[in-house]
């Protein structure tokens, strides 16, 4: 237990779908911890529970205020059960201004999940492999990002902040700093990894923050273990900027061309 | 109070963050309630209940069972209101085994939004205009879809179920049958009116539903208002088809070429 992705995600069950966790420096955002680390800890608390049936299929999580550095309580509800589906509603609390406050919520699907027909109908882009592009660090103002190898093939946050109209895409080859292979609490954690599009977008750094993002997870365990540690191809591009909020794209493939996640954030913006 | 509409969200305030309601017969899908409806009931009661703060910008709905026809109890709490934002968390439940059970669930984030640097990257089609394409029924076998003009562009069920290898998509012009006006709710209700994307894939009719949906609201109120009952064009296409489950996209312009809102779905499918 000493990569501290295992270190950040580890609960201890306190029974009544209550989980007892803490934020791990590691993953220090500019404020409070990175968000997919949050969706991590609420991945692995699904995995953790002793009623969970299957595997994580869908997962929204809101961020609802900034978490602070410390404890938080993490109470997971597996509120309808069905044969092969589970719904989940999920409340993580910390004591703020001497209350037990919500931070941050949560729903989730698992599902036990069988062979049928299959297609997928969104090809991984061809771009140079990962051993062709030059690891960089995308900011170095925040610790997460040195937590992954990140090699930016296209859309990196402009150098130039003059104000530019570009577009919103990034593609990026991503993989655990250390090696860690793949699983369901980790890539959800990759999920959330692309900055925020209106940095690239206006070629101009905004107050910018995910409000909610939902992921849905195509592979399954038994891929994403024979997936293992290979770096994985993340693509991000935005839609609509109105009004101070912003919705972004995101696919995650496997080396090998699988799809392995799809993403959707609405990201609040300043100005 | 005698659009179809208006009468399936009628909700009647319980007190503490409850509301009841009633399924309503002009939108029954194949078994139960159409879940646009659910939608659209969801976010009636956001901007229903007293401290609602600002406008919908995020909805994730999870139909968690089968509804019944029947009353329904749906708690919508929030869970954290900040200056301009507010988190929600939702529950629909209806007795079932004369046990009050967990139809489906909800998050929500409803904000005060203001005027900020703008770009839609998500251009609307260039297509023909609603008055010189035929409305049609899409499948007459359930009640919901009349409440609809629909006027398919591309990608109708296909006619001949023959399992042919199809692309995903649909182009349609939509409207309310009847000329009520857009708003949040009836935005919502839209963002579920295309059909399995599965049925067009593969050119075969097999079971499936929506599991989960989330749905970005793009347009303002004051927005939405301009719009009126002037069709709206929706999009649908599907990207991973896998296990059980495959995740669609849906995009909504007002006829104006503005993105009104973009929704994203994962849907069971058997076989």
């Amino acid at each position: 237990m000493s990569h501290p992705f295992d270190e950040a995600v580890q609960l201890a069950w306190q029974g009544q779908d209550c989980f007892a966790g803490h934020t791990h420096p590691a993953w220090a955002n500019m404020v409070g911890p990175y968000g997919g680390i949050t969706a991590a800890v609420a991945t692995h608390a699904l995995l953790q529970h002793p009623q969970c049936l299957g595997e994580p299929v869908a997962l929204t999580v809101n961020y609802a205020a900034a978490m602070s550095d410390g404890p938080f309580e993490l109470q997971a509800v597996p509120v309808r059960t069905n044969r092969s589906t589970q719904h989940w509603q999920l409340t993580l609390r910390q004591t703020q201004d001497g209350l037990a406050q919500v931070v941050a919520t949560a729903t989730a699907l698992t599902a036990l999940r069988r062979e049928t027909w299959q297609a997928q109908d969104c090809p991984m882009p061809q771009l140079p492999p990962p051993e062709a592009v030059e690891p960089v660090t995308l900011f170095d103002r925040v610790e997460w990002v040195r937590r992954y190898d990140m090699r930016v093939v296209s859309g990196p946050v402009p150098e130039v902040q003059d104000g530019r109209d570009l577009d919103s895409l990034s593609q990026v080859w991503l993989r655990d700093q250390l090696g860690r292979p793949l699983d369901f609490a980790a890539l959800a954690c990759l999920a959330d990894a692309f900055y925020p599009r209106i940095w690239r977008r206006r070629a101009r750094w905004v107050p910018a923050g995910t409000v909610s993002q939902t992921i849905y997870f195509h592979a399954s365990g038994a891929q994403l273990v024979q997936h293992g540690a290979e770096h994985v191809l993340g693509q991000a591009r935005a839609q609509d900027f109105r009004q101070g909020f912003f919705d972004q794209t995101a696919h995650l493939w496997a080396r090998s061309g699988m799809l392995l996640a799809s993403a959707h954030q609405i990201v609040y913006y300043k100005e």
